[in-house]
């Protein structure tokens, strides 16, 4: 069972992994050294309380610590209450959410492993912006995608506004870097069975429900909004898909796109 | 020809438009009155200029001026030319775009010709986040649906953030309010031939790819993240259909629903 401590001081260095969150959160070693698993609210603590990263701890208001009392019964970590404006003071904003849960990170799946099972997988390729990335989570989640590949150029995961934006199904759904020469590194899912779609919007790519996908073991490479992707990771794909548009319209989201694309080829 | 008059002065008189738009976009007098619809960023602004709404003038630096020059060609309305620190104060904040546009706005049109020509609309229940309303907006825009029909407790379209969200296809996809009262006011659907299908998570719905709507005349019924639709929307759709999810996840964001949705029955 966790145990409830009572925090006053916003500078009790018990506290210091919640500390200048805004700041930390920028901070260079985060996805090497003591970078953090930072989760924010009622509903994202609980999925990191399931997740495989080693808790830490947790502070919040009485409120939400009490919300969480059972799920944490089997946590051997401290639990530290505290008032918002404490809270506020030592984290550097208002929370609104009144809880945070902090722990270590965890090494990496194996990329071979995580494909064993899987029947859909997202490959990313540059996906940069945290907000869209976290997004991409939460809809690979929803929509029955197993696992997530990292090319290269890609947002950590784990950065705690991608943590807040996926509603924590970054912790929830597996993620790997795809080791190996980009985009010779595709191989490896080919060799694993998978076909590698690439979502494009060019106009000659085939139409993503039209390509036989449906049932089978599907990677879908997706790149950044706006850039889209490389032209090599494009070239090394088995088969250009793309998400009928109208005409005059630039582009979907790419968390949007991806969610399009996992239910065409992924829902469960 | 737009005039292009330079303003140095940020109280300017000509520019009182685009005074405080962090407080104006609050007033409520948004919709009825004196609200104007008000574009950021060069492809916004071009959208604006295709639009019904009757521009009154533009506002921005140099560079972005003249990159609208010749889309301005055929208007007789004010350019105002500014510097970025003259614009920022105006405005209230500074504007990373350089360019903004305003028009008045345009009565809406009649939802009996929204609907004459259009195969797949988009029915509102709720919608009152102007960010997921925005988004909403581009996704219809992108995939294909013709027209957004607006019931009860929804925010307004026009409302500056959700243009800005829309990335401007707010001012490109017709909307109206659907007038009477609600639900019962659906049946001006059914009477136009429309088969109306309320979107919901539950899990005795049917999949949306096996609901038969492809090629159909549809009209799909999207309530608010969260609630959702209410009990009484729900009964007076003609079938209920669901995204098929992964179990454990709460639900997709309602404009990613909606993308789901879209090009499940719409896909140009």
């Amino acid at each position: 069972m966790a145990t409830i401590t009572s925090v006053d001081d916003p500078a009790d260095p018990r506290i210091d992994d919640y500390r200048d969150l805004t700041r930390s959160d920028r901070r260079p070693d985060r996805p090497g050294g003591r970078g953090l698993v930072i989760a924010e609210g009622v509903v994202v603590v609980r999925r990191l309380l399931d997740s495989p990263y080693p808790l830490r701890s947790v502070l919040g208001v009485p409120r939400r610590i009490a919300e969480l009392a059972d799920d944490l019964a089997g946590f051997d970590v401290p639990a530290y209450e505290t008032d918002a404006d404490t809270m506020a003071t030592a984290v550097g904003f208002h929370l609104n959410r009144g809880v945070l849960a902090v722990a270590d990170r965890a090494p990496e799946p194996d990329p071979a492993e995580l494909l064993r099972d899987a029947r859909v997988v997202a490959v990313l390729e540059g996906v940069n912006d945290h907000e869209n990335l976290g997004s991409l989570f939460r809809n690979a989640a929803a929509l029955g995608v197993d696992a997530v590949l990292l090319g290269p150029r890609c947002s950590d995961p784990l950065y705690r506004r991608s943590v807040r934006v996926s509603m924590g199904h970054v912790l929830r759904v597996p993620f790997a870097p795809l080791d190996g020469e980009w985009p010779a590194s595709l191989k490896t899912l080919r060799d694993n069975g998978f076909r590698v779609a690439a979502l494009t919007p060019a106009a000659d790519a085939t139409a993503i429900g039209a390509a036989g996908l449906v049932g089978e073991r599907v990677a879908l490479l997706l790149g950044a909004e706006g850039p889209g992707l490389t032209a090599e990771a494009l070239a090394a794909a088995d088969v250009r898909v793309r998400i009928p548009m109208a005409s005059g319209v630039d582009s979907l989201n790419v968390a949007t796109a991806a969610a399009v694309a996992f239910h065409a080829v992924a829902a469960p």
